[in-house]
This record gives C-alpha cells, structure tokens and sequence, in this order.
C-alpha cells in the first residue's frame, strides 16, 4: 500500500513555516505498514490543487492533505475539492452546532467566518475535529482515498488518530516493513560508516541502512523489507552487530533520546540532576524537562547569564572570575560545585562559553565552550571548540554535555 | 522569475527528519523576489529523482535540490545528476585537498568514503562548502539552472549564502512582490479576521492576506505585487489600518518575536530581567537567550522543578505550599518575589504549573498554569488553562507569560 502527502499554503513555499505535518504523517504512515513514495507541496491555488491530486493519485491508494480549511479568504481547499469532484456544497449542522457550544462554554461569539466554515462539498464523509473549528473531509476518487485536513498541527494530528485511523485500518496491509533505529552520539557520518563498512557489505539484499545526521548526533535507520519471514531475526542480529561494533558511540535506540537515557539512568540510581547553566541559557533544563515524569529526578537549575548570578546564586568567586574568566574550566567547575551543593543533587552539569555573535576574542574564539560535569566525590571539565551561529553553539554544546553526562553516569554502573 | 524545490531522502518521506531546509530556501528565494511555485519530496532513488527534476524543469528557471550527497551508500543524487546529464564522473583534486587539511588540523585521519566524496558529475560547476565535506553542485538544463546542495542545514545555508547568491545575482529580476508580515499575539485567526473584514473587503487587486496562526500567535502576512508602481505606499497604508484596529494584540513586523520585542524595552528602560520556571523547565530562558546581545539585559533564571528548590532557592514558604499548592497564585507570586529579590532583577515572570501527562487532579487539570509577572512595587498573577499535551503545554504558556510581560513593560512607558 502507497500513500502520497500534499501540503498546501504559500506560507510553506515561502518559507514562513517550516511543514512539521508531513513528517509526522509519515511516521504516523510507516508506523502501519504504509510506505509513503511522494510529497508535493502546493500554494492555495485551486490548479495547483488539482495538479497535486492528479500527480498523486494513480500511484497511490491514499493521499493526505493538509492546509486550506482555515476560515479566513486564503482558505480555498474545500471550494477547489467540491469542483474537483464536481459536486456543491452543502451546510454542515452537526458542525455548527459544535462551533455554538465550543464558543458558548468560552463565553465568547461566534462570527460570520465561522459559519463559512460549515459549508462542506455535497456527499464527502466529515471526519471530526475537536480541537479546532474546521472538520476533515474523505472522499474517494477512482480507487485511492484522499483525505484533507487543516494544517494546524494538534488539530491535523487529532483528526489522524481519530477519524482517519478508523477509515483506513481495513485497507492496511500485514506490515511487511520493519526497521530500527541506532542512535549514536559524538562522531560523524563518515567515520560511523568506515566502521561498520565490512558489516554493511555483508547486509542481505532485503536490508538497507540509512545515515541520518544531526547536530552532533547520527541516527542509523537499518530497514528490511519484503515477503522474507526470517527479516525480523536477521534485523535483530545486524543492530546487534553494529552495536558492538560502535561501542558507547551508540546511546540508544528507536525512540530514545539522550534525555530519556539520561533519565533512565538516574532513576535505575535513584539520583538526582540539576544544571548551572551560562551559555545554554536554559536549554538543557528545556530538554529535560519534555521528557514526561523527569519531575521525578531532575531537581532544577540555575541559569547564571551574569557575573553577578553565578557568584551570587552558584558561589564562584570573584578571583576565578578575574584570574580565568566566566569562560574556563575553574569558573566551570565552580559552578558545578555550586550547583552539586545549593541545589543538594547527585550529579550536576554546569556549561559556560561564548555562543556568539559577540563577546569573542583571539584567545577565546565565538564557540568556545567549557563543560564540567560530575558528583559531589568527582568532578571533569572538557573543553568544547564549537562553530560561529549561536544557535547551533547553543544546542550543540548543549548535545555535548548531556552526552558527557551520560558517559559519566554509565561509568558509575550501579552506584 | 520562478523557482522550484525537490528534497531528497527517504528520512524525509518516513518522518525521522523534518525538512526545515525547503523553509529556509523559499525564504531566502522570496527575499530576493524569486517566487517559488512548487515542493517536491522524493526518496532516495533515481528514477524518483528524475521525476521531480522532470516535473519542474520546464516551468522553473531554477531548481534547488537537497539531500543525496553524504558519504554513505544510500546517497545516490550525484551518480543520478551524471547518468542525467549523460556524462561521466571525474575526481575534483582541490575536493580531496580541502578534507585532508580539515582532518589533518584535526589531527584526524580520512576514510575511503571521504575519497569517493571527491567524484563529481564532468562538466558541472563545483560549489565550495567550508562547513562539510561534500560540495554543491550547479549545472544547466535547457533554461533552467539547478542546484544540488547535501542536506545538512549548515552546510546547504553555507553553499546558498556564498556559492548560490553569486551565481543566481545575475538571473535575479527587478523585485516584483513586497510583503510585510505582522505579528499578533492572544486571539484566534477566526476573531483577527472578524475584528479587520472591513478593511480586508477594501484591499485592491494587487494586495492579498495570507493569516499564519501558530500556538498562541497569528502572523499575518500582507503581500502586494505586480507593477504597480504605488504597491508599497498602499501596502504600507495598509498595514497601518490595520494595526491600529488590532491594537495590543499586535507585538511587532516581520522579523520581530516576542523575545526581541521584550529584549528592545529591556534596553530601553535600561531594565535587568529575571525569571523562575517551573513548569516550563527553561523554555522561557532559553527563548530570551536565542536573541543576540540579550545578556545585555537577562541577568538569568531559576528553573525550580522541585518543591525543594521553590523554597531553597525562591523562598516560597512550606506553609503556602501546604495550603494552596505548587500550582496556586500565591506560590506564583512568591515565586515571583523570590526572584525579582534575590536576583536582584527590575521585572520578571514566575511560572508554575501542571505540564502532563501526569499530575491531573479534578480540581487542577493537566493544563492549569500560574502565571505571576511585575516588578517589585506591582505583581500580579494570571491563571491560563491550556491543553493536554506535555510539549504544547510548556511551549504555549511559556508564550503566553512572554505576552503578559511585553504588555506589563509596555504599560510602564518610559518608567
């Protein structure tokens, strides 16, 4: 079974928004055993529309659309797809209706643009949206069914689960795709892949691997595919070999994250983690805390941007500051102390260094970056040589220290 | 002129990469006039490669192609370009030459995969990227120039910051499209476009809205184009109308966020900021952060996960935990005075509630969020209810107390 994507709005070709949509369908699609071969993105232009479809629908069984549905005069889609099947449209009761109550509960009106939305083409199926005003809409052309939703992420994705899941679980297939998923950390496409090279010319023909590199991090996705019953054995038996090959440079699997594993960790030794924070500003809190339940042992940090606060709420003293600067590995270390004593935790980063644009000199270059990290018996500091952009200094050093943290935390095996 | 976009790579079809390259692309394309009519997205595979050069070629003057350029084996875009064009490969010595210095100043050795990296399709013109080790790509076909860039955003920004800015400056069209772009914060698309349907039914034929709502935000973008040589007074005229009608909803045009909007009255007043974070772990710091030059005026943060810390490090008291909860205004408002004394900042925002998925109860359901934001003559304290999801909870009410802050700093007028 094939399925193709179509989003649909000016504001993704001009680059307003970046489209998170079609990445999470397709996972969403993969996840069933559904192979998706294309992706079109269109503006609201009705012939732009309809030569999306067209493209689409021969080779595909399942076509899904977002964007358009909006009330407002850029919203098009509904109008282009009740020509497209060249029917009128009909008001939507039921939807209204719904409209009135969400609207009457907030103590709010409604207005003229959502009554609009209540027009739908005549005989599609309307799938229901409880996050927002705009239903879903499935309709069939030839043999490929063909489903348009709003571009609003929690919106599109409620409708997914809902309503589309429903309508197309009888056209699944029995999965005949697996993969996994090897996350390493701390070295580059090329060298990841002089590693394993002996092991990858010795794959099946039904086995493939993809390299998928981020800042910092490289995901390997190993895919089997096809009619072979012994696939999901022999899947199993590569990950493993590759996984000894690769050593600590492998950190997880699948859904993990360097967060989760983290929190793993610290939970298996009932620890606690807290962060002193400078450069980061706050950004590796931010990651812990998207984990759900790391409430249960990540304590807090402190985000020491000034001078002042790092002496003040982190204790290092004003003749670090003077002798090193903020930014070396003393003031480093003093800060994770800090934070290991103030905040009574078990184990603590604390990152401090220049993310940029300014604040650089010929000494200490935009990108340097000092990481400390440990207990309250042991404590290292590591150096870090990063680029120009503060965004990526900021999230790579953040990459960093995490991973060294979790380096750090394996070391103790069982505390 | 017109342009078009492929991105290439299964990763992008499955969902394990959200393709923010194709965002910054159309981006950079409609800052300098050129309108992208079309998105492609195929996998990793030759025939689907041809298909999107294919589907575009004829109607784009330009194409701009990511992905398929890595070490690995399934990267396979160059070897398809050659077979396109029907010539041959040939070894690029200045390639091979780059990577051996940036390994040996490393102190690093190369791998067979770097030298196959040098092999390039005869006859094209070779981009120069200083952030990678593959190069780009830029070549003819009939009228229409194509780009083919690897699709590691650093390096893809680098090539069409230096190598593609110069080679398409001279293709590039008088501008024919201006737009402007303004922010609004605190209602929906449906009321922003109820409270300014008058204005909007006025607007001439060369002018159109496109309204972009995201959590919390709607952006909406005002585009004129043609020849008329009086678009950008009107656009401007526009614009004005506007705003005034939307009144505080509206934080700031084009470029502005919220976090550098709340930066410039900081710097205005000559005011410090502080924050203390609970349910948003360091969302909120790390926003102000991303802004250049903000330690200027962000003295730092306490992210307070724990009871503990609330008390330790904000002074809240045992005895208003004990009654009213974490999640309460009163802890909000100690909170807020804990940070605003002992930071020693001019304004800050205090935030306190329950992100998910657990810690629901009937009285305080996932969602409910305190907000405390002042200075030190004035707190005071808000309740939003948001929704059910961990990320979009953290994100959403970090964007709401920014608002409540940008709104209190407002009213201060020159303090």
């Amino acid at each position: 079974m094939k399925a193709g994507i179509i989003t649909i709005g000016d504001e993704l070709l001009i680059g307003q928004v970046i489209d998170s949509n079609s990445a999470w369908m397709g996972q969403f699609l993969v996840d069933k055993g559904i192979h998706v071969s294309r992706k079109i993105t269109v503006s609201d232009d009705a012939q732009e529309i309809r030569y999306a479809i067209n493209q689409l629908k021969d080779d595909t069984d399942l076509i899904l659309m977002t964007g358009g549905l909006g009330p407002t005069r850029d919203d098009i889609t509904k109008k282009t797809i009740a020509d497209y099947l060249g029917v009128g449209m009909e008001f939507h009761e039921p939807t209204w209706d719904r409209i009135c109550k969400i609207f009457a509960r907030w103590g709010r009106s409604t207005t003229p643009e959502h009554k609009n939305q209540c027009y739908m083409p005549a005989g599609i199926t309307i799938l229901h949206n409880k996050m927002g005003t705009a239903p879903g809409m499935l309709f069939e052309v030839k043999n490929t069914t063909i489903v348009s939703m709003p571009g609003v992420p929690y919106e599109m994705k409620y409708i997914m689960e809902n309503g589309v899941a429903d309508q197309i679980a009888e056209l699944l297939p029995e999965n005949d795709l697996v993969f996994r998923t090897i996350k390493t950390v701390g070295e580059g496409e090329s060298r990841i892949s002089a590693k394993i090279e002996d092991i990858l010319d010795d794959f099946p023909d039904f086995m493939s691997i993809a390299f998928l590199p981020s800042l910092g991090q490289v995901r390997l996705r190993i895919t089997a595919s096809g009619e072979h019953i012994e696939k999901a054995k022999a899947l199993d038996h590569y990950v493993e070999k590759i996984s000894a090959r690769l050593g600590d440079l492998v950190f997880g699997y699948d859904e993990d994250t360097l967060e989760t594993v983290i929190g793993r960790l610290c939970l298996e030794y009932g620890w606690k983690l807290g962060l002193a924070e400078s450069c980061t500003g706050g950004n590796i809190a931010y990651r812990i805390v998207q984990v759900p339940g790391s409430s249960s042992y990540f304590e807090g940090g402190i985000v020491a941007y000034s001078y002042e606060l790092k002496k003040k709420l982190l204790g290092v003293k004003q003749s670090t500051l003077d002798n090193y600067g903020a930014v070396s590995a003393e003031t480093a270390i003093e800060m994770l102390k800090g934070v290991l004593d103030r905040l009574d935790v078990d184990a603590a980063i604390a990152i401090t260094g220049i993310a940029g644009p300014g604040g650089g000199t010929s000494e200490k270059p935009v990108g340097t970056v000092w990481i400390a990290y440990g207990d309250k018996n042991v404590q290292h500091s590591f150096l870090l040589k990063s680029g120009k952009d503060r965004v990526r200094n900021i999230t790579y050093s953040g990459t960093y220290a995490l991973n060294l943290l979790r380096k750090f935390l394996i070391g103790k095996e069982n505390p």
